[in-house]
């Protein structure tokens, strides 16, 4: 099992996967200095303004009132203390009434932490670390089915509107040594093994987020008194479990229609956390497979067999006249003649049928072995020929466990 | 590919996925509300406190120096303005300057969201909606990734652990009428297909994360001079990334030894998010599995055709009999026999020959009819045989993709 990712000739040092996941980490350094050194140039001027406007209002106010500068400041520690249980000059919500403890712990499962509510008391900072430990767990759950529910539809209705423009156009144009009723077979067939597009489903998700923010927004910024912008920023923090705290909503000790904002506050950020969380699965794909892309780019050479690279070991089981020409074969992941060609196709381009009885004759191969075996009483070794061609990388959180640990099977 | 869940009566309405679904949203339901009640019974009466001293010390504040009121008031606004811009009565270290604006990214892309530095100008908040889309992204992807390499690390030690037990015990007793020989080949087979269990790594984490919380506990402890308990406390709310700001590491001016003192804290930090990340995850798997037996014991009755209910439907391709007994066959859910009992094996119980048989003839005629179909050139059709039987439903983030998503194969 652990041999999965190692190389062909027995140097496990550098695979795949191990650089995959160092080039991940180099890049989010380099992005994280990058961040840094923006933000510092956005933000600095900002907060020497604000160092000097308080140094000035503070020496103001003591000569005003010719107050002792230490007490003042004993004065604004305590204040500082009252701020963390919650305590403003403004009066705010309760903090700890039941809808305000409602809000509290919705923040913590959620892992959105606004801080607006922190628990002082020592049982309750107890309660907390096992309070949330399932209760995080049980909202990463819900956000990985609300993703499977929320796919499941998409696929449903793309997959609606591809059978209907392909009706309108008709079948696709088929190769000149197949026939009629062999093309419009292929052609039901295709439909029937045909997934939606990555980019596409990044595409509606980023279009559901932008309508959910903007609505949001709108909301927020009548009801609160907030700008739009600030509003979308407040947005895109709780939406993204950021949250930082600067600026929190249904805060205010009252509102006009309070419960009825209280309530569409709870969904958008529901509806918000679960399609941003969506949506950053879908952007971490198209990021693995632009780490992938550059992988292949760079080519890792294989230090103890020199001329092999990286890259034909994952290709081992095809042809070598079909790698470069298999375009449109798109087969489910999970079927027995899975290809990892698959999620190369770039173009419409059709296969030919004698590539297509090329691949074919590979996988009637590994099937028949496979099939021997079985009948021999040896099932598992079809699990590992499986393996070791790479076929069986399960990517992403419970997927990865789905492929490694023995109870996740029962789904 | 939307009907994968439905019922194999047709009446799609209430599937055995959006049971799951559903009854996982009401539980969560269920449980913010007991947790807002124990939060508020253990919060309100401190927050009660909290608030009567501050009333009390700012009469007496305003009294001693015959303060204007409203003036106070004026001044303390002023005060909160300053603490958004991250300004203390005690000099805390500068928020933007590079390592500031630094650790502040590292909040942003992990979704931590201290808030003890937060953008204050509109160009620092536009930029902060793209920067962390993209940067959030990396992060799950990069949390991922590592959950796969460890789960990859503690599979080869479990696995040897257990080759090592095994190898000390002798082979396991084996069926009558199997030869010897055929039992170790066995043995050796189900080495080679051999899976850590889930609680197993649940538990090594759970360990590796109290480890992890506990060493940083000592340090933030000793060089913050925060209690032991309280950094216990700050130490679950920064690697759960739920980050209220209550507790923030490393902000005062200087430390003894700072740069060391600031190394360290991004590398626990870094670990103990990657730690609870994991654990969270595996524990969202426990949950599922108590999910799907309270869906079990529940057996929702399909409407349309009364007795039969939705469990039947998730086996219809093993035998009646063979349904209760198989135990120990240990399939990886990847392969084409792929068997969905593997995860309900409980005890050592071995399967006995007659039922492994059955088992494999019920196996040998899928393949067979996977095997004619693929010769016939309809190779979509075992994806969607293979999807029919509920065999091929990919849990968790990247992995539902992985199988729902064209491009996701690429791995």
């Amino acid at each position: 099992m652990a041999c999965r990712g190692a190389c062909c000739c027995g140097c496990g040092a550098v695979n795949e996967d191990n650089a995959r996941f160092i080039m991940l980490l180099l890049l989010i350094i380099l992005y994280l200095l990058c961040g840094a050194a923006v933000f510092s140039a956005l933000e600095h001027p900002k907060e020497r303004q604000a160092k000097e406007k308080w140094v000035q209002r503070f020496e103001l106010f003591s000569q005003k009132y010719n107050l002792n500068r230490s007490d003042l400041e004993k004065f604004l520690r305590h204040y500082e203390e009252a701020n963390m249980a919650g305590i403003r000059v403004d009066t705010l919500r309760p903090r700890w009434d039941f809808t305000g403890a409602f809000y509290f712990v919705g923040t913590v499962v959620s892992t959105i932490g606004f801080g607006m509510t922190t628990p002082a008391t020592v049982g309750g900072k107890i309660f907390l670390i096992f309070y949330g430990l399932i209760g995080c767990a049980a909202t990463i759950l819900f956000f990985n089915l609300f993703l499977e529910r929320m796919i499941t539809v998409l696929a449903f209705v793309l997959k609606s509107c591809h059978e209907v423009q392909r009706r309108r156009k008709g079948v696709l144009p088929h190769d000149s040594r197949q026939d009629s009723s062999n093309a419009r077979l292929n052609s039901k067939d295709s439909l029937a093994g045909w997934k939606p597009s990555v980019y596409c489903v990044m595409l509606i998700l980023c279009v559901a987020a932008i309508i959910i923010s903007c609505c949001a927004s709108a909301m927020y910024s009548s009801i609160e008194g907030w700008g739009y912008l600030d509003s979308l920023y407040f947005c895109f923090v709780a939406f993204s479990t950021i949250g930082f705290g600067d600026m929190v909503s249904t805060q205010r000790a009252s509102y006009e229609n309070q419960t009825i904002y209280r309530i569409g506050n709870f969904f958008f950020i529901l509806m918000g956390v679960c399609c941003i969380y969506s949506l950053f699965n879908v952007i971490s794909i198209v990021i693995k497979q632009v780490l992938n892309w550059l992988l292949k780019r760079l080519k890792i050479p294989c230090h103890h067999c020199p001329g092999r690279s990286l890259r034909l070991r994952r290709n081992a089981v095809m042809p070598s006249h079909v790698r470069t020409r298999v375009r449109n074969i798109s087969i489910d992941t999970d079927a027995v003649n899975d290809s990892e060609t698959d999620g190369r196709r770039m173009s419409g381009e059709m296969i030919s049928m004698r590539d297509f009885l090329a691949a074919n004759k590979v996988n009637l191969a590994i099937m028949q072995k496979q099939l021997s075996e079985t009948a021999n009483g040896h099932p598992r070794s079809c699990g590992s020929t499986n393996r070791h061609n790479g076929f069986s990388g399960g990517v992403g959180a419970l997927g990865i466990m789905n492929n490694r640990l023995a109870e996740t099977s029962v789904d």
